[in-house]
């Protein structure tokens, strides 16, 4: 990305809350559009729950017309049914998009964190701060879920901006922090596990 | 179901290859209509997969008009990447049936061994075997994954037709056995667990 406008989509499907954040970026800013959850929680029906991530994030997508979907992939700490489940929530979310011909990309949490934070060990407050100062905002410590889905949407774009993407991780990191040094907050920068 | 007809769309959703089969059912008896496999195997792009397997059961459905779609539920046996993979497989398959207004139906592996065999341990083969003799045709033992999805189907037929649904799963057999004797392989009778 050198040039224009974009607009990210990220989402964070869980079972329970389905968290999600919109921004609008260019070359040099981003900017806050939307962020919210669906809470799952009232739904005991599974598939009922599937059919209600897929309509949502196809209303998402159709009301604010994203280039990209941005979604989280964790790969650990979880026991196998409830992985199967998570994967289920993710392919119903990812199916909504990619029905609609929309690209899709997914972070590890850990990327995620290092993107914003410059720690993959960073707390979600850690988080939260510095998406506040990049997007200039106060974020609600009640929506922890939707800030989530949000950062997801940011480090996509961290991603598209880097000049090293698709290079090794340690190199890509070097140049992100050179690129944009006002984001990483003293004492943290360039601590990489 | 008492009387009419249904047909039954079954699906085993793997992130290689998926298998389909679908079944035509009615009070008494039980007719093959189609069955086949979807090869992801050649498409190496995690997204573009679950893309396919959305539309491809999307056109399965717009082409045979399921009343019910039948799948596979694994719980255990894998490593949660690998099952964070088959649920967004999963995912997939099922958004599509449910974007449709397609009511989804889930049965563990052991069950649909046991709905058709009488045998949760029953090997493909066995149940190979007796869904020939089911459904009076031959199966082609080259197409394992798409006869498993048609077992997926017979098994929610079974499950729909029993009288003893919803009971325990010991009262559901022994009326199952009770109700379907001629499917039952000698020898095999009521040998549960």
């Amino acid at each position: 990305m050198t040039s224009g406008q974009r607009i990210i989509l990220g989402i964070d499907p869980g079972t329970n809350i389905l968290g999600y954040g919109v921004i609008l970026v260019d070359k040099k800013s981003v900017h806050y559009v939307d962020m919210g959850v669906l809470d799952l929680r009232k739904e005991k029906d599974h598939f009922l729950k599937l059919s209600q991530i897929f309509e949502r994030v196809g209303a998402l997508i159709e009301r604010y017309t994203p280039d990209d979907l941005a979604i989280e992939a964790p790969f650990y700490g979880k026991n196998v049914q409830s992985m199967l489940k998570l994967g289920r929530a993710q392919g119903a979310a990812i199916a909504a998009a990619l029905h609609r011909q929309l690209p899709v990309f997914e972070y590890a949490p850990r990327k995620v964190k290092m993107a914003i934070t410059g720690r993959g060990d960073a707390s979600k407050e850690q988080v939260k701060l510095l998406m506040e100062k990049t997007l200039r905002m106060t974020l609600d410590a009640k929506f922890l879920d939707a800030s989530d889905a949000l950062a997801i949407a940011m480090c996509h774009y961290y991603q598209l901006t880097s000049p090293l993407t698709d290079t090794s991780t340690s190199k890509n990191w070097k140049s992100f922090i050179e690129a944009h040094p006002g984001r990483v907050k003293e004492g943290e920068k360039a601590e990489k596990k």
